[in-house]
């Protein structure tokens, strides 16, 4: 049985400037023997102007502050011939891109995870569970094609995964992450309008089977873990919300928005995963770009 | 002998969808035997307003659209109760924090690095040598701690590494990471304008040491793996600049101020290193947290 | 006859540091005397979540980096007491708010109005005819409401503002500031999808009629003061585009997105125009808050 | 005497959509009468590299989305030719460029300027006093040159601007917008060190001198109406802080860090002042582009 919440998940001293791992060093070691081939595919979308985004989310904005058709229309290089590009941008990562939340994305009354009060994420940002304090995740992933499991392409709009889907799909344990493919982001290339006319998730009895084995992450190629309504929200009840039940209650953190399809076509359950969220302090979360080593 | 563009740094289609890793399966996972302990350290300083940063850029710029303070104020929940905390962020990453520049960040005359005409470096972003073409890296990390080398806090700021010393703090191979420690962001805390007036880095000779041993990329915890002078700049010619060696002729990626304090302490010199560039379509560079599995 | 590029629209020296004033100072001074009741009215839509935009132009975004949420929760006043709210706004304003276009917005060949090399305006901003050189207009607004003329709420989608529509509605001078209401930023309210479908706009043939009387500035409250198609592009061949007539030929501003209705509901034709557009250095236009003082 | 707070500053319901105007037509006309010459001066510093800024404060960032450059070096036109350059402003107005203050931005205890409750100001923007309530200011100016009264190019950093001073510059009544120049800017363009070691400004007498004069709007070239210490703080208590008295308690908006110079250089102290901020939703100011109607 698990408490909550759970134990390797609270974190330590929660301002201490350094690295906070999720996991023990023996697990990391352990969770590395799961690397057979060696090859490393990123789970990430672009950040661009193709990739999934929810209605009224702000698109990810990339300028270039200086680039090679400055130069070429004359702009003159640094000191002896120097030329160099830059650039800048701006991300809204909740519901825009592949990101990790952090522990002070959601919650409900006047604490977030683990009893800190909420007052304390305000404009400054969040003193206490901010993204900066993941650190990095090395941990034994293991995917839940869903789809594959059900012979279908993606899942449907409508579905809510079972815990006795999952099941079905794998095993996982304390520490692992659980890595969910729905499919969904492959309606967004044939349909924006109906990627957001709702999306498949995980149902709450999912989420607890998940929080129950104890997982460090929970990570799927869905907006928001649970599942969405055509406004773009989810249906349950308080206790049942897939974000309250794993980050708020459990201090799981989530992964939303991954792709998933070259892990989905390589054919292994089983691999390396690996996060490293921008150290934004206080953020709320961070785009990400996770790894599978396989 | 290796010859320019290296073998292992010549990527595969450059515009292809997907990702793409700097080593073949077998580096990775020989990399991975470089894991001892299972300690994760993220060799990233936070994206903040104490972060380093050089004189003349803009800093990071974190926004709160949403969070707790405005619950606290009377702000109503979402449906039955659910709170959050959303965010913006608005990052220029070279000269401003960790980050990893992508082989379109710098080159001389007409094309990038592999021969890519410069000019498709335009206000959309690189159609060539963005940094989405990264993916992820998992390669051996060896730490060259010069300054413990030399029995000093920091290097100076015109001390440029030679390729002796580096020679004396290690040895490295191809594909791996040259993790190059100066201890300048030390200065930082003590006076940021003193962290401006110059900043200790590799000399020439010791980039084309480095280049000559085929490393995957070269990190550093200064501001441009090269050293400054007082007005920001490199001092070298042309053919001796630190990022023309390294990242146009000869494909290296490079990472620069990396938090290296934690892992020099650690007293480990070769390790798993990981990064995981943001997949910023046509981006010149990406924001980073690279990390250290020991 | 007017010539190509008229005369009060000749700049002065392109990069004068200071203020450039579209008209003599005793037009100004014939302007103002089109002010009877003194009722300063706003022109323009407001900047936030509910204000027509332009289909895949990017939202302004406004953030708060402290405010009264913030104190409520706990936040502690500077000083002795004092409490302050403090904000960003990224906009990028054509296409997404009421504004004013440069003359270097657009063109068509190698240069932008009065022969400035087009190649000057680069990632640095427009070196010649950039917003910065307006300075301030102040000039004799003159309304041409073009519902009201033909009896409909708004114009329809197709409809295209011929001369003699416009001949029709009022008489307009060299100098002067004319004023299109099409009506469409109603659609707007009842259905962004169908304000998105196309739009009303001038014909090249009313274009060359403002263009032959010497207006100052065209101002429109559709988008591109010609009409869109439903693909959000002009339809016009090259030399009869509005924005080169207008603009690029004649060097006569434009400004567009502005919100008629309540100047409409004033009943006056003729009034005093006042525009400031921000000083943007090289910028390609500003949002505005044009004045209508009757 | 004037009732706190003033009559003519008790804005009409304050979230009514539409345009709040500061005077009544009769005196927008009268102000028109100051019109002499009709050479309108813009009052705006530029917004880019050059301008003054207070340390700490993040600088306005201008992006170009697309340019010359970009057709320069190759960039297919839009259809059949047509070019266009687009861009973005990320600007955060108070510190940081010639801007005017909401109601909303600097209060003491529980409730802003008329009793708003400061709470209401929270991450989503002011529900009241927001910088869109202005609509337009339409005012007689008069301009109050300090340093020419005192014979110095510009008031040393220390100096406090008494009642006496002002009364000895000129004179002004309900409505009028007092323009304070201290000449600060220009230690800007010799030393932006000096510019930021303290800033010259008004007392707190001359502040209630003002306010009980009843004017609209208190614009100055300094920083903050008041004056600065090196730490860029006011050293007055609550009671005698500038922006207390001026915005919060009287109503009375401030526009600051104006440029000054042309209007002090063309010898006119009377004139039309126009200012027209943006009308950001919720917003706590704008940056703004204010004109003297000579």
């Amino acid at each position: 049985m698990v408490a909550e919440p759970n134990n390797w998940g609270r974190f330590g001293p929660d301002d201490q400037r350094g690295t906070l791992n999720l996991l023990g060093g023996d697990r990391v070691l352990a969770a590395l023997g799961h690397a057979v081939t060696g090859r490393v595919l990123s789970l990430s979308a672009p950040i661009g102007r193709g990739a999934p985004r929810l209605r009224g989310r702000p698109a990810p904005q990339h300028y270039m502050s200086i680039d090679g058709a400055d130069f070429a229309a004359g702009t003159r290089p640094v000191g002896a011939g120097l030329r160099m590009a830059d650039d800048a941008l701006i991300v809204s990562a909740h519901g825009t891109t592949t990101h990790m939340d952090a522990l002070c994305h959601m919650w409900s009354g006047e604490e977030l995870y683990n009893g800190h009060p909420a007052a304390q994420v305000h404009s400054y940002g969040a003193r206490r569970c901010g993204i900066e304090q993941v650190g990095g995740v090395v941990a034994k992933g293991v995917l839940f094609d869903v789809p594959r499991l059900l012979g279908v392409g993606h899942l449907p709009a409508a579905h809510r995964v079972s815990a006795e889907e999952l099941a079905a799909c794998g095993e996982v344990g304390p520490g692992d992450v659980a890595v969910v493919r729905t499919g969904w982001p492959l309606v967004w290339g044939r349909s924006p309008e109906e990627y957001r006319s709702g999306q498949p998730g995980l149902s709450a009895e999912a989420g607890r089977w998940l929080a129950g084995r104890d997982v460090a992450v929970v990570a799927a190629d869905n907006a928001a873990v649970g599942g969405l309504n055509a406004r773009q929200l989810a249906d349950e009840a308080l206790e049942d919300d897939l974000h309250l039940i794993l980050l708020h209650r459990h201090g799981i953190h989530l992964a939303e928005m991954l792709w998933l399809e070259e892990l989905a076509a390589a054919g292994r359950t089983e691999f390396v995963f690996v996060a490293a969220p921008l150290r934004i302090v206080g953020g709320t979360g961070s785009a990400l770009n996770p790894l599978a080593i396989l």
